[in-house]
């Protein structure tokens, strides 16, 4: 008999997320049933959402249930397959949660799909070729609508969604502007990913100290947000946006621990005539197909470059989570599995 | 020679704006050129959006000069003209300013309109059937896109933006729900205008009360915000809004004076995927033409109702601008002039 070793939630979060939150358990994998498919995951993404669904509140998402396994994304190959689609081997994606197997009734729509890992490795399904890269796309091509010449800000910008904002941005032909927490983060932005500045808001912790870097880093204003965060440096680019300016809200990890979080200045949503949408990119399941297919060519040329930060094992998977929503990761984070 | 009294900005509100920013003049008219056209004011539209003009900050707008006749809305009557395509005895609405008579240079598209007062009254082109009321209909059909069955609230809702908003979401199967300042205002809001609700946010001052109070007149959440005022009362309804709402922010007056203006809870905007949308109703000319036939109709066979505020003359138009921003005129807010 197979074991599977499993993280789930044991307690909601007070305010800040804690490691007691919670619980690794391992439990007997029941035997497959007809149309099933056994997973062996090779990698977890974690992901800020998460931190919303460990919550018992009203959200866009069903809290995510006590005493049940942590929801997330996975990458790895089919171990047994009862389900035509499906062979042993096969390398496929899916919802498969914080563990180490899942079982799938695999003809469900959507549940499982297999990927293509001739140009592409497998963890980037989880990132750029994935989830985080398609809300990149889906935020600046369908939320911001960005144009030729325009002047795009994004935060968390070496993140695993913000590092694909800004490299869309310039091959869209903008001015691609990146905040993010570190002058080794900043340095990676924009020597690496080719943004053409980035700010580093550790060094500008006000409104005011953020705005001039903006005006330095923005000199024609700001044209589209893609926003990460929220607070300060939210505040600080709303300042900054031109007359027609298009934000898309994809995140606030800034409060996600219950933080009040307002907008400080809303008098700029009229004198500068600003759009803010609010977004999720798994509400726009039909454009899917066209950014993924975007950026599984841009990585697999070698055009859209990305990092990771892998932790060892599955036991690791709860301080990587508490150290992503503070920012502690480089690039995307994920979990080596087995 | 004809005198013309007129009204010009003194100084600009440092604070609060007062009566000693205004200044009334007498000058001489002076003689027609060719091609332009001598017109004397009926009625002066006074609007919240001068307020932002008397600043000198960065808006949508330059800012109102100096010892210049302040900016206005006029209808009136052509009494002398040197244009081909304008009559004396023609009925005109026109931007006038704060003044008896206006020198007009009537080739300039846009500036003069002859308008047909068979059916509608001259004063209702400053209002229902002008800026204000093409201004709502904007909002609800294209920032908005209200539609049958969902819950609109609209804030100033007995003014002349707001009642529009309510009785146009009626005509289009909506439930409106006003929101305005008195017992007397709310009441003519329900049994005049025939909105489902209104509340008085005079008798609910903080987020909470207000919050109790639109749970009672929304059962349904609300689906569209349209927002003259900002403050408590945008946070209240925000609070309030359903998944993929929708929001036209047209005025934020609770703010004129320079009042920090923030929005409490930026969380909604992503938990709810709120839209967000700031608009100035003269970047929309195309809709004019549609909005004015539906809303002239609609005046004409009396099923949209609206109400004035008329001050005597042209010395009583500071003191009732300055009253308009605090909510004392109720309906339209006109001036009479000659």
């Amino acid at each position: 008999m197979t074991l599977n070793r499993r993280i789930v939630l044991a307690s909601r979060p007070q305010a800040e997320a804690r490691l007691d939150n919670f619980r690794l358990e391992t439990v007997p994998l029941p035997a497959l049933q007809d149309g099933q498919v056994l997973v062996r995951h090779h990698f977890l993404s974690l992901d800020p959402y998460m931190r919303g669904r460990m919550n018992d509140s009203k959200n866009y998402a069903a809290p995510q249930p006590l005493d049940a396994v942590m929801i997330g994304g996975t990458v790895g190959e089919v171990a047994d397959s009862r389900h035509p689609a499906f062979a042993v081997g096969d390398k496929v994606v899916g919802m498969g949660g914080w563990q180490e197997w899942s079982v799938v009734d695999a003809g469900t729509p959507g549940v499982l799909r297999k990927v293509d890992v001739s140009g592409v490795p497998l963890s980037a399904y989880l990132g750029t070729v994935g989830m985080p890269g398609v809300t990149a796309w889906v935020g600046l091509s369908h939320i911001i609508e960005a144009k030729q010449g325009q002047t795009i800000v994004v935060d968390a910008a070496s993140g695993a969604v913000g590092s694909v904002v800004g490299q869309l941005a310039k091959a869209r032909g903008c001015r691609a502007v990146g905040i993010a927490g570190g002058a080794d983060k900043c340095a990676y932005v924009v020597e690496e990913l080719g943004f053409d500045a980035c700010i580093d808001h550790k060094a500008h912790r006000d409104v005011e100290s953020l705005g001039a870097a903006l005006d330095a880093a923005a000199p024609q204003g700001v044209d589209g947000c893609f926003e990460n965060v929220g607070g300060v440096i939210f505040d600080a680019v709303l300042s900054r946006m031109n007359a027609f300016g298009r934000v898309a809200i994809c995140g606030l990890i800034s409060g996600y621990d219950g933080q009040a979080l307002g907008i400080a200045n809303a008098r700029v949503l009229l004198t500068q005539r600003l759009c803010l949408q609010g977004f999720i990119v798994s509400e726009h399941m039909p454009l899917w197909p066209l950014a993924l297919k975007e950026l599984g060519g841009l990585v697999a040329t070698g055009r859209l470059k990305y990092r990771e930060t892998i932790a060892p094992n599955l036991e690791a998977a709860p301080a990587a989570f508490l150290g992503l929503l503070k920012g502690a990761n480089f690039g995307k984070q994920l979990v080596k599995l087995l």
